[in-house]
């Protein structure tokens, strides 16, 4: 307990401990809470469980939440199943709220993940009641030290009315001293961001905490959940292979180095995959400019193919976390935490130029890429930092098996069912068929490269057979718009999106 | 003679002086040209010309030409007609040459304007042999001076094998002075861009000429084409008294002041005119950071509402022309014209905060918008700067009529036919009905204020007759698919997008 209290350093602070049932207490119906939390990493544990435990026994009430992005610690389930959200932002990414959100019970604002500082500043959003962050200790001058992610936790520290603060002794201590708190202030006031290289420090070592505003300070101590990443397979490994081919090709024109340029992996199993296949490549001295680092990273870093790598949480496996934050002065000088205004910010992404990889969940015969809803309706995660990211980096990539569900759902079609990427945003598609170099192309110029390259045999002459009809039609995009979602309507119908062939005879 | 000689201060140079002829007969088959243009102001006018009399002639050849954005003089129509382009970019907006591209007769790359010289300055599209750019004199130092554009003439300049130079006397050459030259360089090794307010110089005034590159200088007398927007009329007008209603509802909030932030509006005749509106409004000290400045902004100047305007081109109407350059005086200290590449930057208009408008086709029930394709397959004219503005600015806001056709189409549709910006970036739409704030609003939460506020009261019952058959289906984004393009499959079929209702009695 002595030991606890050490962890505040500023002495005005430490009369404000609280049990996580207290200050759960505290919160009203009608309330918007901001909660730490990036992809699993950093969030607020204590507070929100205390607060689910509230609506179990029976209490009726709801609030918005906000957070950096996806939630760990079943936080986003048990909120989703308690049947207390109003209004979820920015990114969600877990089965049950994805239920919530697609039956209507709470809404969900798909932001990019750069935005919802902005928007908070700016007073667009319902301002914020209580921020509830993740900590590892405070200063003596009252800066809160993060934990294993930043996310928005700089603006809602800001522009909350109360703060709650979990000092939680299961994080790393040896965290403190990695992140860099900067920010950009008002728009029309505000001067360049400063950052001109990944490794640049241009910010505080913490969160400068306004005492008045914080209302308590819960002790906690829970690890963060491990990442859910599924190893490379098969499949994954031919993307990667093909990227690789790509950026080599690349290299070999003129247009990169070997060290490339700062490189962006979205969250997931497959860009999780390909970073992990640039341990067998020839590039070196590599750089990582991104939102979340996965384990791919420390894999890269321990095989001298990483030398840096800047992000705003670290979301590692079980076994990763353990191996990393065992011999944490390895990794220590070669890693920043920044909040996620600044790992995605425009300015940032097109000053370095980056050379971004995300994922589909299908993209059409012209390049429209969908990041997020199934048959365009359903809402798996969120756009997150992909819009942020695509748009602005030197390279926007997209990355996707060309087939799901053993086949009957081919990942390249007509018409994608939802579009979070326009064709003036994405330059390479790659799946584990090829890749398709679609930079300086016209529409009608990608359609070749899209089917023959990234589509699957099975579903190649069906896309042609499209294309065909369409280009009969004309126009700079050409499309048959009474067939163009019928491969979603023929899977749905009928469960598989493959064109049934009759047979006469 | 011995007067325009004059124009070139650089005596290197003069000798340069050939015809436009000749010039034109450098061009080869294949080739790639850099034309100066943007929004019918500042093209290259004779060398053009004489290039397309050498296919009037009877010589087979193709070429690719980039430009800033739209041309003036003809030039596309011309180009289109000859059958002379192999491909064009990254934005036009000419009849001719819509019916070229959309038949397939060349290829048409729709880029946003901000990108075209960052992939100049990687390679990756085909580097310019010869650039062609309108110049209204050449310094001692041999700086290129621009005329009433800049567009992407100075990363043309910088990429290109050759530079033809037109000297045209018919332009202003008040205009020295005028301009703002700045390149951000290489990405991976650029400092931030050091603007910060919309008045400040932190260029040169001309473009730095390598005097190797120019093989030819042409001297030309042709004025600008005059813009083409048509007056405001009722709808346009109350277009504009919605928007001032909801910027002024801002300012009442306290989210704007009432000199609001500076202003971005599109091309076009509905953009010009929700700007002219702002004439009766009580907003004062207003500032443009715009790609284009139109009749509107001078109108404004003159009222004593705008008290500076930065943009990359000056597109006037005859009558305007003639107001503004026979007084150019009055004018010119409030006025600052920079490279395209700089007025569309997302790191500038992100720390500015813009108020960003622009025109959209159509919109659908969850804010997502169409600026470009007809019925999703025609191209109209192109992205141009909408999407770097719309997704960086602090209001992203697009307007339209809510009908066409005589009510044959409806601008706000179940789901549009093409998609240029998402759900993300599109913050409030606007038609002469009223407008639908859509800042932090999940998809079903945005339906009934897009229909109700913003949708012709002849369709507002076919609209939610589709959404709610769309909600029993569910989802975050609830959609029926196989009737989601109905309405536009409906009005190639039957002419109107209206439901035919069947009386059976």
């Amino acid at each position: 307990m002595e030991e606890q209290f050490e962890l505040i350093k500023n002495p005005q602070l430490r009369e404000r401990v609280v049990s996580a049932h207290e200050a759960a207490s505290w919160i009203e119906d009608g309330m918007t809470l901001g909660l730490s939390g990036f992809t699993r990493a950093g969030d607020a544990k204590a507070v929100p469980t205390a607060l689910v435990k509230r609506a179990e026994d029976g209490e009726p009430f709801k609030v918005n939440v906000y957070t950096g992005a996806s939630l760990g610690s079943n936080i986003d389930k048990m909120f989703a199943e308690a049947g207390i959200v109003n209004k979820r932002l920015p990114f969600q990414a877990e089965p049950a709220m994805r239920k919530t959100i697609n039956s209507g019970d709470h809404f969900f604002v798909d932001q990019h993940l750069s935005h919802t500082s902005e928007l908070l500043r700016a007073s667009v959003i319902d301002s914020i009641d209580y921020a509830i962050l993740e900590a590892i200790s405070i200063t003596e001058d009252g800066m809160l030290i993060p934990s294993t992610s930043i996310g928005n936790s700089l603006a809602f520290a800001e522009f909350a009315d109360h703060i709650i603060i979990e000092l939680n002794t299961a994080q790393p201590k040896e965290l403190e001293g990695l992140h860099d708190l900067y920010s950009p202030g008002k728009q029309g006031e505000r001067q360049p961001i400063p950052l001109t290289k990944p490794d640049e420090r241009i910010g505080t070592i913490g969160i400068p905490l306004d005492l008045n505003k914080v209302k308590g300070i819960v002790f906690t101590h829970q690890e963060d959940s491990p990442s859910t990443i599924v190893p490379p397979d098969e499949e994954t490994q031919m993307i990667a292979d093909h990227l690789l081919d790509f950026l080599g090709a690349e290299v070999e024109a003129g247009r990169l180095t070997e060290s490339l340029m700062p490189l962006q992996s979205g969250i997931g199993s497959v860009a999780n995959a390909v970073l992990h296949g640039m341990i067998q490549s020839d590039f070196k001295d590599l750089v990582v400019y991104s939102e979340v680092l996965q384990d791919a990273v420390f894999d890269l870093m321990d095989a001298g193919k990483v030398n840096f790598a800047s992000a705003c949480s670290l979301t590692l496996s079980e076994e990763k976390m353990k191996q990393v934050f065992g011999d944490f002065e390895k990794y220590k000088d070669r890693l920043i935490l920044r909040p996620q205004e600044i790992s995605n910010h425009p300015e940032i992404i097109r000053r370095l130029g980056l050379i971004s990889i995300n994922t589909a969940l299908e993209f059409d015969i012209y390049g429209n890429v969908n990041s997020t809803h199934v048959s365009g309706t359903k809402m798996m995660n969120g756009i997150g930092g992909s819009g942020d990211f695509a748009r602005n980096a030197r390279l926007g990539i997209f990355v996707t098996k060309s087939i799901a569900k053993g086949g009957d759902i081919s990942s390249i079609v007509p018409f994608v069912s939802h579009i979070d990427h326009t064709e003036h945003d994405v330059d390479v598609v790659v799946t584990e068929q090829g890749y398709a170099d679609l930079r300086g192309l016209a529409p009608r110029e990608r359609v070749p490269l899209i089917i023959e390259n990234c589509a699957h045999p099975m579903y190649r002459e069906q896309l042609w057979d499209y294309y065909n009809e369409a280009l009969e039609r004309g126009g700079q995009t050409p499309h048959v718009l009474e067939k163009a979602f019928s491969w979603h309507t023929n899977f749905k119908e009928k469960g598989t999106m493959r064109q049934v062939v009759e047979h006469t005879n």
